[in-house]
């Protein structure tokens, strides 16, 4: 239940981070819709694609489309204020990050997967909407370069496979990840923290 | 059948506008097919991937690739008198738009899938070739800054929904659509008309 | 068996290639293990779902992760001799590229599937893991102005074709096809062997 609210808000938030990353490139509305519905709901199609868990999630539940669609022409009218809402949208999309991660490793390990596939599954889950998001906008994705994103994702994966390991109750085992992905992440954005960066030149 | 007749024209038009895209950007002949290919058969694809629709139509019909083959090569070699074709393709491309969203309809209404699902299979099947023929050549796609061409997609997939609501025999239902959407695109680009545009600037 | 450890060898190089791309952008060390996971896995990836073939290798053999992530962090780490070792690359990229090639063609034989969509399949699994290097890069695809890359993949295809169609022992078709693709490739490396480009011009 406490998920499924998690996750509502979380496609939410990404929908209107993918609207505001389309008003940037100048799109017309329907590729703020595009792209909107490509940032929440793009992680979660990827996964089951590659994973063949059908029908997809927004096959079933088309009304998640009807939301996202709502939450990027939200976010066209209210645009002016949208950037006194920057740290707002800092925290639902970490709280969004942990919830789509935690999503991907329980589907994954439902289907029978292992640990493994179930922690690349969990940290699909989280990061490949917004990897789609810079795609289609044309951007190198910029989870690539910035303060530990992807890395959270990862954490809390293996977070919560140590809590199914030690058979924790499933409750505990969601709270725990939850919080403990939700703080690495407000941590990192804090005192930007980074992953080493790997440059190589071939010129030189 | 008509449909049929509509299909093999609307991937041949799309098969040369995705050659001489690869074109512009100087590409070989190989990767001249591939972006035809892609064009051509790629929203049916992507389509078809989404909703777990097995086997894909070009892997059913391998002549389907023999087709936009043969027209990406023709492009190549009739390249220099494209240019007064201007006119042509832009007919040949709103017939596809329309067919192709036709199909895309009819395809998850045939699978079960209601008729939100099934418009957006639709507006996936009309332009998601497009979109990654620029994602292949490294632009931002498109159709998000163009005359009204997604919009037109979705009308007349809603056209055919109301049809198919209304319980129109088949080929009235057909029809309509196809004029419909025809018309409408073409009368876009006759007077430019454009869905608003949603332009965000964080920095001021 | 001769076929696992060329495929084992050519994930190796694949990842390394990626995770050299990936350090050209300066990506962070995550972005550097996915980037040189979707080098080497990216193709037969794109194959599996779009012939429906679940579930995909690496769901099956979780530890090709591990070793793709093993080979981008051991780049990491070599970089400053990567350099000396160009040669060696191009010889093992020769390499997976035409085993790539080979198992997308055997795999979608297996299926039950024709010649023709064998052969896309093919190179399909040859060459997607590198356009999706580049399309994540933000790139235009390299391998569409590089020497012989795709064609080679596309020779080996049907090399290996005539050799099922001649009915020749398993054993000797793969080996044929294997040196015969290796020596192309290399010639075409050594000779600066090109396909034909084609520039169009819209403005002239």
């Amino acid at each position: 239940m406490m998920l499924l609210m998690l996750y509502l808000i979380a496609i939410t938030a990404e929908a209107m981070t993918g609207a505001l990353s389309a008003g940037r490139r100048g799109m017309d509305w329907f590729g703020v819709v595009l792209i909107a519905c490509v940032t929440a709901l793009g992680g979660g199609s990827v996964r089951d694609v590659l994973l063949g868990h059908y029908p997809l999630t927004w096959v079933k539940h088309p009304e998640y489309l009807v939301l996202t669609t709502a939450a990027a022409m939200l976010t066209v009218i209210l645009a002016r204020w949208m950037r006194h809402l920057r740290s707002l949208f800092l925290v639902l999309d970490a709280v969004g990050l942990v919830a789509f991660t935690l999503i991907g490793c329980m589907t994954a390990l439902e289907m029978g997967h292992g640990m493994l596939v179930a922690s690349v599954s969990g940290v699909i889950t989280g990061v490949f909407g917004g990897i789609l998001r810079d795609i289609f906008c044309n951007d190198i994705p910029l989870i690539f370069r910035r303060e530990l994103y992807a890395s959270v994702s990862f954490a809390a994966a293996w977070c919560y496979m140590l809590c199914v390991y030690l058979q924790l109750p499933s409750e505990q085992a969601i709270l725990i990840t939850l919080f403990g992905g939700f703080l690495l992440r407000l941590l990192a954005i804090r005192f930007h923290w980074e992953m080493p960066k790997f440059v190589y030149n071939d010129e030189v």
